[in-house]
């Protein structure tokens, strides 16, 4: 395997104090990161504090690790280190930043911007990836958490190790951290599967109100007001629901609209692998972003209006191609 | 790694016609190891063919190599090879076998009855991953179908690398898979995704029907005659479905009940990975089968009477522990 960056690992080394951050709205690549390498790194007796203030999902709160979170007290740290987040400004920090020596950014996004003083950015399947080769790099062990938290953060961001970012070097770093002890059925079904029975019944709601247009080309599922509220409120459109069109056979394009306040939706569009349409094109058109396979934004006005732009936009790429 | 039978190996090395057969109701692992087997045999010259009669489910019919199944026509082999069978009986064979000098037996359940004349019976994940270790013994190189095959049987047969019996070397075998070409991202959406819309609506009914008893601990789904007519009418429980009970955070038992004729159900259960509760148990006592997490059974008569009776087991077990 490539060495990470041996800058990195020398500053490390020979300084003491360090922050670690990630980005907003940490998932489970971002928090499994930063509790295996702040564990690792309190090992080898270095100082290490953790800026981890925005929520933590309920599938996630199960590491120990967290309850040092937020117990920052220095004024000053050698470097603060930065995993699995792109770009400076949606790293979540504190409103005023501690003093520190140097920043020290470990990505695998390849449109990484390398604001740190040190950088190392490759793109592999999840940042995780890259904690366990720079632990591995420094003879740093695994404990127990540490290997559950690398293996959360590795499944998560490969949807169980099914997408394409996957590689051969993916299923070797799991192949060695299945040599410790593990409870990775447990924390698999946990991250992937289990609901509230809330969400569960916003999910079959989901499924109930989707239907396929476009000659079964275009799932479209709408949850109104009343429904969302009706099993909790939650306004996020989680990953089973936003899954729901594109699982469908023949379904090319998958649109999911939930009504976040009469007549205002949030919107999240999915292009099955198969389909070469970038739903993001949609996106941008109405001030969203994401990227060609999954995207979002907010629409307020009729949705026949949106049905008909996404329609068009469709078979007119569509048509195109099969010129 | 551990070898394959070499008895086994020499036998096929030094012999030259094989029929290949598995498990009736063939899942993934069935027909990939079936299909990995079969074309690394035909190219080092080995002539093949296939008893494969029974349906083989849209999910798992994208394989070039099915069109080479039940084109059986001679009248004696060297050897019937089956693969993930435990019990003779299991197997889907003809009414008449044709003859044969040997049966070898190759399987990864535990409670294989040893039934071959060679054997080779070892307790991991997948029938596929003793596919792969005798196709390296015996220094076939894959094709790339051959890799897919190895890949569906794995996958499916560990619920995407996340069930209990995944191992290290499990991992090991697909970083090696994953040096092949391939399309692992679509076969993965395939067989543990993609639904019929029919499938979805079935599945978003059952969520609609699932309600919580006894202190919220079992989760209660049926799906009435009615309903599963209106939704394409097939009677088998799928996994997405058995499963929706389990996955409701704090349910320790699932039971999914499907209306197959006017008051006679076909009866699922599961148990979470946490609970301690053996459902096949209950399975035993209405005449069904399954193991300790999974069982099903029939059952005729009025529900709130099985309601009653697996409440009651549950908690008398669930009781007595905690005394």
């Amino acid at each position: 395997m490539k060495l990470i960056n041996e800058k990195i690992t020398d500053y490390i080394q020979n300084n003491q104090t360090f922050l670690l951050m990630t980005h907003q709205k940490p998932d489970g690549d971002a928090i499994g990161s930063v509790i295996a390498l702040g564990r690792g790194l309190k090992q080898i007796g270095k100082q290490i504090d953790y800026f981890m203030q925005d929520p933590i999902e309920q599938n996630l709160s199960f590491f120990d690790e967290i309850k040092y979170f937020n117990k920052t007290e220095n004024q000053s740290y050698d470097a603060v280190i930065v995993v699995d987040c792109s770009t400076w400004t949606h790293i979540c920090k504190p409103a005023k930043l501690p003093e520190y020596k140097a920043v020290i950014n470990i990505d695998h996004h390849i449109t990484n911007e390398g604001y740190g003083d040190l950088n190392h950015v490759e793109n592999v399947a999840a940042a995780s990836e890259l904690i366990y080769r720079l632990l591995k790099q420094m003879n740093i062990p695994l404990d127990e958490e540490m290997a559950d938290a690398l293996y959360t953060g590795i499944s998560t961001d490969t949807g169980s190790f099914q997408f394409s970012n996957v590689t051969s070097a993916t299923h070797q770093i799991l192949a060695e951290l299945y040599q410790y002890p593990y409870r990775y059925a447990d924390i698999a079904r946990r991250v992937h599967h289990e609901k509230s029975l809330m969400q569960m019944k916003m999910c079959g709601a989901a499924i109930e109100n989707t239907t396929l247009i476009n000659d079964a080309t275009i799932a479209w599922t709408v949850l109104d007001y009343k429904t969302i509220h009706q099993y909790g409120g939650d306004i996020n459109i989680s990953d089973d629901i936003a899954n729901i069109g594109i699982n469908i056979k023949g379904v090319s394009i998958g649109v999911t609209l939930k009504e976040v306040e009469k007549d205002i939706y949030r919107v999240s569009l999915r292009a099955s692998s198969e389909c070469d349409f970038d739903v993001s094109s949609i996106a941008k058109c109405h001030d969203g972003g994401g990227h060609n396979k999954a995207s979002g934004f907010t629409f307020q006005s009729n949705l026949e209006a949106l049905k008909q732009e996404i329609t068009s936009k469709f078979n007119e790429i569509k048509d195109g191609r099969n010129q």
